[in-house]
């Protein structure tokens, strides 16, 4: 797998070798062509992957690399979270810029390790190379659909109710930086409750409400007074209003999803996990996305959050 | 998965979504927070990930997108027929220079495309960003083992002998972008006899038998006269021997592997595949790579495909 353009590159790759974790399922993890990653039955294989770009999606400083090495990992096990999938095994490539020392890759590394290890993920394999650009992570996570089957965006209907975890907004005063994924949760969910659609919230509230709608081919009603607004984005200074942030911000990596009103009642009455879920909304059937504020005055709510009167 | 920076990107994922080719396996494609592959049995899955990086790997121009897409899919390829691995589906995550034309984006994904459907790959998912920066190309590539088990680089025995496919060096002239990953043979292979150790020779002929040699804790001894050289590394130009080209030259994406004596006369005797096979050399026990001309001189072969005499 790796093919490194310098002795370097090869002695870092064997001081990942010495530090990554064993895990059950990894038949074959660093040091061949490829992983391998044992399912002992027959299974629906999960696979996703993202790119993070320095100087696009994060600069360091501020941020360490540390701190971009956990985020390229935590993207992507938010998206396995938004199937309710387990997720298993990571793969990282990376170019990094020309000149850093053996420490700065080693805390790349170290970032992405404590994330994989805190989830029970093998970091299985990678490729990593150095050039004259900016540093590049790119990491794939597999892991596996849970319950009866993984959780998808098509799945919402109308009548269902719209919940949310955690709240909304302002995320780059820190915690796009921080955040936990939320595979834990959306395994909870999936156990406790039948989820009809779920999404990962990385483009903005409003952005990937409007991705569940279109896939389902539904539209909605959210209530303004239900959203859940992030502390950081009540205190945030710029010119819009704190629920413009929260819904237009994104990099929040909560979870979206739908649900019967039955069920939603007994999610709210007896939730299945630690963090906060909110009642934001329902799915109707014409295809608008409205937000309804406490006097019933409806706006149309856009993708980027904004909202336009009728 | 995808989180585009503008809606240009998300007509493209939609472009992409409308052009790729189904697939039995793909239980979910591009679309949704992750793809999903099915396994319907108990399966060990095959995990790899390349990046290629312009400027590093290659330039556009002498190369087209075309031909970057269908490099980035294919060296992956090589890493699964190492493997003797039926590939299965791709993700592919991709930056962009700003300013490419529609078109610059459609062909590469069109090289990737073609070469997807060539070996039957499923193009599952991916992630698509513009930037500042070179076009940057990584791809990871999801398959399952076959026969028995995965074919590792850490099994040559002292007394096999070394075979490899097709011909070695010169490979910059032309084969670095046109090369067939031997995925196909290397199944053939697999099913005809007991490979003991496999790899793609990516870095060079020399350097991939060391990694095959340091993996199993043997050594070797390749007969100088037995290395089949390209008709590219026999034309070269530069103030190398052909030999020393085919040893050192790297991106000839041929297998290199370890059988049995025995089996290695059946496969000369009745090759299973329509590429060329050739008997190299020998494992022995002594930890040390040499080369041996027809004369019987031995030299001691470098991971560089160098030979320096004892």
């Amino acid at each position: 797998m790796p093919a490194p353009s310098d002795y370097d590159e090869f002695a870092y790759i064997e001081w990942i070798r010495a530090h990554v974790s064993g895990h059950s399922r990894l038949t074959l993890g660093i040091g061949d062509d490829t992983a391998s990653l044992h399912f002992p039955a027959p299974a629906d294989c999960l696979i996703t992957v993202d790119m993070l770009l320095e100087g696009v999606h994060f600069q360091i400083p501020p941020l360490t690399p540390r701190n971009a090495g956990r985020k390229a990992l935590a993207v992507n096990l938010s998206d396995l979270a938004a199937m309710a999938g387990q997720p298993l095994a990571a793969v990282v490539s990376v170019a990094f810029p020309r000149g850093r020392k053996p420490d700065f890759h080693r805390e790349l590394h170290r970032g992405i390790q404590e994330l994989a290890d805190q989830f029970g993920v093998a970091v299985a394999g990678g490729d990593t190379n150095t050039w004259d650009g900016p540093l590049v992570i790119s990491v794939s996570v597999v892991g596996e659909a849970t319950g009866s089957a993984a959780v998808r965006r098509n799945g919402a209907r109308v009548g269902d109710w719209i919940l949310t975890t955690g709240s909304f907004g302002g995320s780059l005063a820190g915690k796009h930086v921080s955040f936990q994924p939320r595979v834990n949760e959306a395994l909870q969910l999936h156990q406790a409750v039948s989820l009809h659609a779920m999404i990962d919230v990385s483009d903005g509230l409003a952005a990937d409400l409007h991705h569940v709608l279109q896939e389902s081919g539904v539209g909605a009603v959210l209530s303004a007074d239900a959203i859940p607004i992030s502390e950081a984005a009540r205190s945030a200074t710029d010119e819009r209003t704190a629920i413009e942030r929260a819904l237009g911000d994104g990099e929040d990596f909560e979870l979206l999803f739908t649900v019967t009103p039955q069920e939603g009642r007994k999610l709210l009455s007896e939730p299945p996990v630690d963090v906060k879920l909110s009642h934001i909304g329902e799915i109707v059937e014409p295809k608008t996305c409205e937000l309804k504020d406490s006097a019933g005055v409806r706006r149309l709510l856009l993708p980027t959050g904004w909202t336009h009167a009728f």
